[in-house]
């Protein structure tokens, strides 16, 4: 793909994702989960611990920016605005697709943020579409090293890739090459959608092959088939794209499927996303058996406006997080866990 | 029935069927059935093979052009214009009610549209009402003649007439003369609504006389009700109409429900119709185990732009068909009838 | 109650039931009822049969108009326009509470419509709390006498009485008179609600006593509990019946509950009514085990054009009557009480 | 906390409750709670008997007027009206926090209203987080003794709390303080929440420790969260609370679930409040296991209008309350328990 391409394309995902419009019409389901309130919390707030480790670092919340960003000058920006609110606030970074870092070396340094953000995991990002291509799997390697990365993400976005005029739908062996990351990789590898969501299925197959961190991005938030199809309004493909505005399986859905099946509960470590806006959602996203949350389209609008609104942003949702577990009267993440829900009782 | 009543009442059809009042305002119900995604393919999009064969002829996609028009000039060029785009597109055409070519032998050549779509399977039409009336047997295999067709509608549409002013009424022995014309008839015969849906009920006759192909026409598109209704504004048949606007089964209910009854679906060769507005609509139809889906409003809508236009909109349906496949992980029509469909995990 | 409290408050009553604010704005439940079509009537349109016989007379269908007017110069008007329309259209017709006729013998005559309708069941009405007034057991039978009646509507509406400034609200004895009027009444005794609705509870209580007849007037139409709300808008009763506007059980859930419990229907004859708006309601009605519908509101909107109108309007009922049972494939009525019903397949 | 800021605090709280945006937009569920309704009373309105005692005091309805109002110039005048209004209308009432009595002894007198009520049952108010401060039970008792109270609410509040920006968040050891009042008051300890619910998990922690009498206040009426995040606009709290807006366990979930527990059934007397609107509202209260009801916003919006116009509205309730019962033939209370409800029969 020629450079100035993936460019233009990089901007007009930073540009349209802001708009209302590009958001599923669904929610993430999580609306019909309903803590019920514990009255008697039996703690003090200032005790209220949310913090938690990824890959080794202690995290003030159990929370993730979501890949986003590119190769272009405005994503350089991102990355560093993304990067010291991160360290700031402490939670865990996801650096956009990093394919452009290896079609473009100059571009390398867009991801180099490690010195902006020394404590905190930074995770690399390629597609697993990239994977298969000529030299996918050492690509990958050079991601982690490029950003010195925790760990790395590769996101799996055949939906997206169909409605992309030059997208990339060679599919095949995408998981064996997963298989092999895993196995060569020296930091854990976590797969994830972008925005309509890994179901059980997906899962399973991703289990077999060893694979132990998924993270859902599932329908509810971002709509990816709402972006492609706004980008290529101008040829014919655009309303070929509207039907699957909404397509994908829902956060709840999928982590109370995958929940559901024991080889899966156990084996995965979960990150929920897909239309998270709130420590809110974080708190219900623990509750159904993730262990951290994600979100990126909030997180682009704070970022627009500088380091300090996103990281008080971030600390917002803490401390939502953080009323979460005393109006449920949990000390802990592990408590959330366990705190009982209520089953409506109609009549 | 006259000469210019029956052209009246086409070109009557033609315009009302345009307007969106005249659809139902209930769904078909597939809205209710989503697609669990596969986010691992395994397979490159150009491998993915949507062709199917219909009366030994091949189609590119699982789709059918549902009978519209009559004996009118419009109806004339609307032929020979879906018949063009359905021969570039490979889609099987089928013909609006005949009858006219009958009743005024000059109209035959409405219907003749070989020439033009050498290929595809052309689908001759007429009335289960008309096969009861003399010589209603004859009329309909001269109608397979005149089309030189590959097959023939038999449409059974109760409501519509009793809506009409002068509409056929007598349904006596419709079931034995549809029983007949399977048994004499060169091609086979397809028994289709016209927008209320077959239902289990009905399809049990059908099969019980030997009819092996069911066009379900189910509510959730067009409403013939709605159409008559309109029609009949000056007369007061008109209110006795609207009570019937949403009546019937819709495409989903009346599927499963045959499904469901394993004599039903082991005899039946299903075409889903009614409310199908996009490839993603073929591929849960497929999914809801019909081998062929039907549509008219939309098509009808793009002829009105000609041929390019409509075999523009053919080529985008049967894309959204194949984008349908490759993120459910499909590789043909046969593996679409197994994927798996998300269960909503409502607390 | 004065001479005029009783014209005007029946005057009031037929202005305001024609404000659609005066309609419940939950339905009677019937929308949930849908029928399987049938695309094979094996019949002919003309055959279908709606004719049934209401106490000895034949009926051209099994409807009643319900029981409206009173004692004003306008409900005079009404009920000869309602005669003469019964007669030519041969439905039932139900006479308004004739309690004035009791207390202003003046005003007999204002019920005397035998001459005008000779051939259809007229039904006379008293209210169940007139009943347990001095001499209320005569009254009823004098009613009877005045209207040359084939039978007696026993309204119950405790509500309308307890939201009413000088309503009756004595209630005991009520039921133990209606067994009296049962033995005494040459004719036989319906019993009513007014819009909220018979439950099961209550039909088991006139079961009981011997009635035989029951009229649910469920709730989803007119809204008695609006109208004298709105009516005593000028004092503080005003808010106070607010909260009863959708007060009630709707007809489908009172049909079905008592279709339930074989005591009930195997001694009952039904009288669907409260929101009946179509021949397709009055279709649902008997296949949810009703003998008979009924309807004040919409029969009231198209008398108050004259008889030739109410004409029009009943034929036309009659009509969309026998669409359902031709695309039901329904000979008669009791075809209709064992057509298929849609089961809606959700997933 | 300073004299000025709890002053200013109730003002903001008396002023915005008004706003119909402090609602929850959820229900409290009672709309799903239907009343089949009873056409044959077998009693006469007059008969109906609505009175009730709560700790040895008659009450002419079960009606609490819930907790409001604190020590401003504006709560002295209402705290007099709503007690003139209660002992008139034969209600109880319960006055708002009484922190600011203690912490501000000159404010003692905006509590002390037993001049104005004799007759009726006056409850103190105190919050659980005050209960665990130094000398937190004697300021309790004390609070009793300054209203000359017959029992005392304890609110429990940790949301509300939360969301203030100098909200009391040590909640360590109120249950305990709970337990000990309980043992140590001179009259009865009433539990209850401000508007989020106490839920079954809540409830059974009270039930060990003695409790017997709770105040649900759940989710679907006033809504603290809002009002707390209106109140902190200026400051960046605001959005933290917004999530929160519809927060908790409504009421008829919390009082079903309840009932369903034995244990918890058999040991409490339940007063059912959030978004009782009605008195059919306080009908359907008593049927789902309620003794009392209470509101809130309602009662100060009458009694912004004065004595009179409160003790209006307070009647209107009580003869809402009286035509529930009529109209399911209910003569008391008692009766109304067991008053059947209609379940929906969908198809
Ligand atoms: C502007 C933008 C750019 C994105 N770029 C990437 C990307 O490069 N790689 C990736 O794996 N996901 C990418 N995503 C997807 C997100 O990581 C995330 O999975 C998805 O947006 C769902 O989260 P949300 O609903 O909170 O936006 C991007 C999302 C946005 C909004
Ligand atoms: C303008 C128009 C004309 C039609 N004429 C016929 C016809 O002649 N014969 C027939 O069997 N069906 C006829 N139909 C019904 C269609 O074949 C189809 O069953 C129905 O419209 C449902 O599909 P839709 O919802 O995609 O429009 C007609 C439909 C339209 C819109
Ligand atoms: C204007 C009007 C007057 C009525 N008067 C009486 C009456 O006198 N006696 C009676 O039993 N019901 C009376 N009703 C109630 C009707 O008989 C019927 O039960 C009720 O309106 C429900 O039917 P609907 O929804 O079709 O209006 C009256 C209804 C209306 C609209
Ligand atoms: C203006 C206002 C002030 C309140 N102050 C108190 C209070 O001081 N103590 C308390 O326990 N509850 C307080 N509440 C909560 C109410 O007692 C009640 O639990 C809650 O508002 C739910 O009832 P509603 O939906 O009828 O308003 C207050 C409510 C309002 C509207």
């Amino acid at each position: 793909m020629s450079q100035s391409t993936i460019n233009d394309r990089k901007s007009e995902h930073l540009t349209l994702a802001g708009l209302p419009t590009m958001q599923m019409s669904v929610t993430n389901g999580l609306d019909s989960v309903q803590f019920e309130p514990c009255a008697l919390p039996e703690l003090n707030f200032s005790e209220i611990d949310t913090r938690c480790h990824l890959f080794g670092k202690e995290l003030q919340q159990p929370l993730i920016i979501a890949s986003m960003s590119g190769g272009t000058r405005a994503s350089r920006q991102l990355n560093q605005t993304l990067a010291a609110a991160a360290e700031q606030a402490g939670v865990a970074l996801g650096l956009g697709s990093m394919r452009i870092a290896i079609e473009q070396p100059e571009q390398c340094s867009t991801f180099q943020v490690r010195s902006i953000a020394p404590s905190i995991p930074i995770l690399a990002n390629i597609g697993g579409a990239q994977l298969v291509q000529p030299e996918g799997l050492s690509h990958a390697l050079k991601c982690i090293d490029i950003a010195e990365a925790d760990g790395i993400f590769v996101h799996l976005n055949p939906l997206q890739e169909a409605l992309q005029s030059q997208g990339d739908t060679q599919w095949r062996g995408v998981l064996d090459a997963i298989a092999t990351l895993v196995t060569l990789a020296p930091v854990p590898v976590i797969v994830k959608e972008v925005g309509h969501g890994l179901g059980p299925s997906t899962a399973r197959k991703l289990v077999n092959v060893g694979v132990q961190y998924l993270d859902i991005a599932g329908a509810g938030g971002t709509s990816w088939a709402a972006i492609e199809t706004e980008r290529s309004r101008t040829d014919n493909k655009a309303q070929t794209g509207e039907v699957f505005h909404n397509f994908g399986i829902n956060l709840r859905d999928s982590l109370r499927s995958i929940q559901q099946e024991e080889t899966l509960s156990e084996s995965l470590t979960l990150i929920a996303s897909g239309g998270i806006r709130s420590g809110l959602d974080i708190a219900k996203s623990i509750r159904l058996g993730a262990s951290f949350a994600s979100a990126a389209s909030p997180i682009l609008a704070a970022a627009n406006h500088g380091t300090e609104s996103l990281t008080e942003f971030l600390e917002q949702w803490r401390q939502q997080l953080r009323i979460s577990c005393f109006v449920t009267g949990c000390a802990s993440l592990r408590d959330l866990r366990y705190a009982p829900l209520i089953t409506p009782q109609h009549l």
